[in-house]
């Protein structure tokens, strides 16, 4: 009996919050791959905030995903059978399939991972676009220097945990936000961050400026909204804001209004939006760094691990409300 | 019988728009220089925007003007004596002594002016601050490049009039957007911008599309407000927007709330803001190139002016109010 392929489709747009209905889950024939294409076994999927972005019928810097197509998502997984001569069977790769066990993709699509230098997984995070996002978003963008002060929200997250423990690399004071005491304490306590303060504990504006005695030089931003008006009263002059998300946006229905623009003038302060494809070309370069800090035992970096696909809207779910601790993923086998 | 000094101090602190009743007019005995200091004949007052935030008892680049004190301004004047050894009667200085007559000034503080290379009035625009603000804008953040299309707002005004000039010199497409007819054909005509919008004529954002149907990559804001919001959904993937001014939020009682921040994210712009005095060891440099320019009939340059010193609140209330028609001045002399 042939084997079966199972598949994530979008149902519906998302109004607001994302809810499991916005999801339907289909059985699909094995997908035979074409010349020039690699039929691959996914075993993680990777869930990340800017598929929440995906979901919206709206300009971005990539189209939507369609009513009825497979969510999209990076997944590593092993090769079953190859129509391209760079793949064989067997090979551990990177792949763009998204929400699904089965996919064939187009060779030039995948990028074999080395597992014998990371665990398979960590080619989603640490080593994978979020860790490459805290990469060059701080050594393009945010330049922090030794002794400067760097703040990061959702600290706790695959790209603000990098973010931290890459500024304390370069010397750096490194400030967290992050939601809640547990998340705040593996920031500080584990992560080795100087401060994590709790975004749910109240006045965030005064224990910033606790925590930031000396004002803040880098902001790298995933969140957006009320937080990041914050940040505009306690940045320094000659400050750099590294926009990398905004995920209280994509669950608003309403754009935020941003009233403390004035100190972008006021303090010299250059702000910029930053999408880690950009750098493509370059990407051995952040992974080698990034492998280099992780075997020097610089890098910590955890995970937090949804068990099979249909329960990756769940998780997506989870992820957007900040349930997740580190880095997201999804068992597939 | 002696000369008195006349001179225009802050009396209270405006609430919304300045109203004249914020100034005060008073005699005063013409100040006698120290050792190190130049008694100095203010024959050209200058106007400018940023008067306006100096107004305000906030946090800014530099301390507010306090009630009582001279209403801080550049001038051009004549020295009259002098007690150090740089300056001597009858040269023609750049100083920062306000709107008064004359003051007594730290040699330092001046700075000589060649009358043989321009008129005076000009080192307080096209050669002075609102030139070279221009100049470091478009060369230090906006980097515009032929091909381009920039966009500049108070395209009429002084900073903003160079700004569209320099863009053409570079093979740019330059927009400016300035209120009124009358200012759009002197933009659009005169100053040989490709267009000028007249934001007062309606839909901005319609126009803007029109008149930049490759989308914007050099934005030079002046304004601020509901402008800067328009532009944010007409620039182009790694677009630069150059924070300059926000002439609208001077005014304001209430800060604008900005709701296109996610456009910076999606389209990985660079906004930066910025002012003239972080460059000031090389003002040199924008000199001369400016003056290159304007000698070569490529930096095309008006006036207004304003007759005497009781009429400078006057000019700036109409200045704010964007009744000027190219750089602001007060006739002292």
């Amino acid at each position: 009996m042939a084997r079966m392929n199972r598949q994530v489709l979008l149902a519906s747009r998302p109004r607001g919050w994302v809810v499991e209905d916005n999801f339907r889950i289909v059985e699909t024939p094995l997908p035979a791959p074409s010349p020039g294409e690699v039929l691959v076994k996914n075993e993680w999927l990777s869930l990340d905030p800017y598929m929440r972005g995906r979901m919206n019928d709206a300009k971005s810097y990539v189209p939507p995903v369609q009513i009825g197509e497979v969510m999209v998502g990076q997944t590593v997984g092993e090769v079953l059978e190859s129509q391209d001569p760079a793949f064989k069977p067997g090979d551990k790769v990177l792949s763009p399939l998204g929400w699904q066990l089965y996919g064939s993709a187009k060779a030039k699509l995948l990028r074999k991972i080395d597992i014998a230098r990371a665990p398979a997984t960590y080619y989603l995070g640490v080593l994978g676009m979020p860790g490459m996002t805290a990469w060059f978003g701080l050594s393009e963008i945010g330049k922090p220097k030794a002794g400067e002060t760097l703040v990061v929200s959702a600290a706790s997250g695959a790209v603000g945990s990098v973010v931290g423990q890459l500024a304390k690399i370069v010397g750096c004071r490194a400030v967290g936000i992050a939601g809640g005491k547990a998340k705040c304490d593996y920031v500080a306590g584990e992560l080795g961050f100087d401060a994590c303060i709790d975004y749910k504990a109240g006045d965030v504006a005064e224990r910033l400026r606790e925590a930031c005695p000396n004002g803040v030089d880098v902001h790298f931003e995933n969140v957006g909204g009320a937080l990041l008006d914050t940040m505009l009263t306690v940045m320094n002059r000659f400050s750099r804001i590294v926009i990398c998300g905004f995920v209280a946006e994509y669950n608003a229905t309403e754009p935020y209004g941003y009233k403390r623009l004035r100190s972008i003038l006021v303090n010299r302060i250059r702000m910029q939006g930053m999408l880690v494809f950009d750098w493509e070309e370059r990407y051995g370069e952040a992974i080698e760094a990034l492998a280099k800090h992780l075997a020097a035992g610089k890098l910590k970096y955890r995970e937090s691990i949804v068990e099979g696909l249909d329960n990756a809207p769940k998780g997506l779910i989870g992820l957007l409300k900040g349930e997740n601790f580190g880095k997201q993923l999804v068992k597939l086998a």
